[in-house]
């Protein structure tokens, strides 16, 4: 398992963990990282609107001199800014380091890569931790309930300020390829390619149930306080905790489990006869849910879960999902994975299905593996082939400048 | 939704509620259906043993005079022994009313049914809520940790009890198949039949974890008072209720969901932009975690899940399957359900390969259907077609008359 950040004063165990909730708590309204705010309001689907807010974000790279090669990354439920970089709370590397960087696929030497935080996230960008306007104490449930479709107006808003018209590219997984797919039907003439990862036009009632456990865990905790647990002093960490566990369980696929697993034994050679972890699979997740808890915020959960129930692209549209892709000029690059059974390859044929009535250039790759839904954070060879691939080919088509060979 | 039981008393809701739990409460150790007590020690996988002991059932139909026609039933993690009658607390109709009874595939007009709640369970057997010997409280944690073959082991004691050298059959579906498995390996010589019904031969990875999650919910619930509830006046109502909520998606297909819910509104025309049961699949699962809770204990639900945990046929015989089944003489009728993901048909595979392997007598048979793991306990024409077919058979070959017709 992956050890995680350690302060490095020699501070003991408890104090490091304090540390880290310091900083953790410290990035929620004053990020390391860049950061976009504004005054006007950022109007949102609830019908309502933000005023102030902010948007933080990361780049990589260079814009050129025509700013033609910007790339915007779109994360996923429980990522944030750090694509690339060492994350100001865990010090773990980038969540797609092995996607985005100098010579990767999303490559740094010849695209200026753009990541940012979405709104109802915790690492910067208004969410329902930041403090409210005009208050002391933060939004909680105050917060307006957020759609995708809002936080995509607020990454065009910062890719704007950022003087970039066009995006070159646009690339997610998951609940960014929601954003991806998004970007696609409300900012269509900016956007040139657009690479929708193991995602779906609309989430499945099974999806919407796996969140609402979540969701249900998380308010069953008697230190969440309405959503209020901040002014409390405390954080719903064994709420938070199990939803993670539930949630991780369907990112990956049972062959993994399998293979990584077993029924192997965790430290013991039998069967403790108790309800300590005796597995591997059980200390593994339990690990999951209790590191999750030191990087995130419990509200944001129930806040970007909602967000992707509520994405269903068709019902924007009249229900008629080409529509929604009517005279798309992107070029199109839909993936999935084989053994992810969250978004499973029917919802990816959707979006090709749906692309293609609606005469749009559109390519579609199924990566063979038994990693699950991760496998888009994962180093899957051939998945990254395709997705160096594909923007190589579109780089062309741009006109953007191939990279000078490294000494 | 199925209407839970109402008082008729004109009580209103909280005293309907009030007298049920009193119900629930005292079935656990005075269950208004038949009990078994003894006081000889039940020795337990554990290495230690429960006494004095008890063990609550029900039956159907008449034991013939050759006593040669008793079906034993073993029931899943939630169930009880009222397969065909009436629930003492729920009022609601048995469990597996649609395959027992009069007529139906285990018919009563020519078998005698036994349906036991297993050791370890909250409907009158010896488990974690029942008062300890010598005490006044409860075993609460204080139970040792129990296995499917302990429960088999104190089916196998009331068989003897009622007088009943060798069962015609022994069928279960999930964990009672974990069971059926147990009975034909344990007890070879005492079954004539087996039908062991949507399970498998150990519990994956998978499914453990999603035990694990259920587990964690419930010990997360400051109500749970490390196990002691009872004796606080409380229970840990919402963490098991997330339990189940979790547990519950895993029992139904996807594309049962899609069928029943989609993405369709509960009592609504648009979001709300909030948390509410928007969408009918919430409301669905927040009514299966609510009713489970007015009937189930939650220690009862960390034994029981423990024990399918612990479940490894293989692993009691030196790892290799088909020793487990070696000179089996029962014969073997094996079910799976095409769309069940909790105990998929590649389970079942395993456990004809090994019956095969080890010269058993076996037919297999997978249902086609959408309804996922809870098929076995609905009306599934085909699936009740081959219950019935195969004993019928097997009846035949044992010399059990043909019941009269009836007029």
């Amino acid at each position: 398992m992956p050890s995680d950040f350690v302060a490095d004063d020699g501070a003991d165990a408890g104090d490091a963990i304090d540390i880290r909730e310091q900083r953790r708590r410290a990035e929620v309204d004053e990020p390391s990282s860049p950061v976009a705010r504004f005054d006007e309001p950022l109007p949102l689907d609830a019908g309502v609107s933000l005023s102030p807010w902010q948007i933080a974000y990361q780049t990589y790279g260079e814009l050129n001199a025509d700013r033609t090669n910007a790339v915007l990354i779109c994360h996923a439920l429980t990522g944030d800014q750090h694509a690339a970089n060492r994350h100001p709370v865990t010090g773990r590397p980038g969540w797609w380091d092995a996607m985005v960087g100098p010579g990767r696929p999303v490559d740094t030497d010849r695209f200026f890569v753009i990541c940012a935080n979405v709104i109802g996230g915790c690492s910067g960008s208004t969410g329902p931790a930041s403090v409210m306007p005009g208050a002391t104490r933060p939004y909680a449930l105050d917060m307006p309930v957020l759609t995708i479709s809002d936080m995509v107006r607020a990454q065009a808003r910062l890719v704007e300020e950022l003087g970039i018209e066009t995006l070159f590219a646009v690339v997610g997984g998951s609940m960014g390829g929601m954003q991806v797919l998004e970007w696609g039907v409300s900012y269509p003439e900016r956007v040139f390619a657009a690479v929708p990862i193991a995602t779906g036009v609309r989430h499945s009632p099974q999806n919407i149930a796996f969140n609402e456990v979540g969701r249900q865990a998380i308010m069953a905790d008697p230190d969440w306080y309405g959503g209020n647990y901040i002014q409390n002093g405390v954080k719903p960490s064994k709420g938070l905790s199990v939803a993670r566990m539930a949630a991780h369980i369907t990112y990956v696929s049972e062959a993994a489990l399998h293979r990584k697993f077993g029924r192997e034994l965790q430290d013991r050679e039998f069967l403790s006869y108790g309800f300590d972890a005796d597995f591997q699979i059980e200390s593994y997740l339990r690990h999951q849910g209790s590191t999750f808890v030191d990087r995130f915020d419990a509200n944001s959960y129930l806040y970007l879960t909602r967000a992707m129930d509520y994405f269903d692209l068709a019902a924007d549209h009249d229900g008629v999902l080409p529509n929604a892709f009517r005279s798309s000029p992107c070029r199109w690059c839909v993936v999935s994975f084989t053994s992810d059974w969250l978004f499973p390859t029917s919802e990816s044929h959707r979006i090709v299905h749906a692309l293609n009535a609606a005469g749009a250039e559109v390519s579609f790759v199924e990566i063979e593996t038994d990693r699950g839904h991760d496998a888009f954070l994962l180093m899957e060879p051939e998945f990254h082939r395709v997705v160096r691939g594909f923007l190589t080919g579109a780089a062309r088509a741009r006109g953007i400048a191939v990279p000078a060979p490294s000494a």
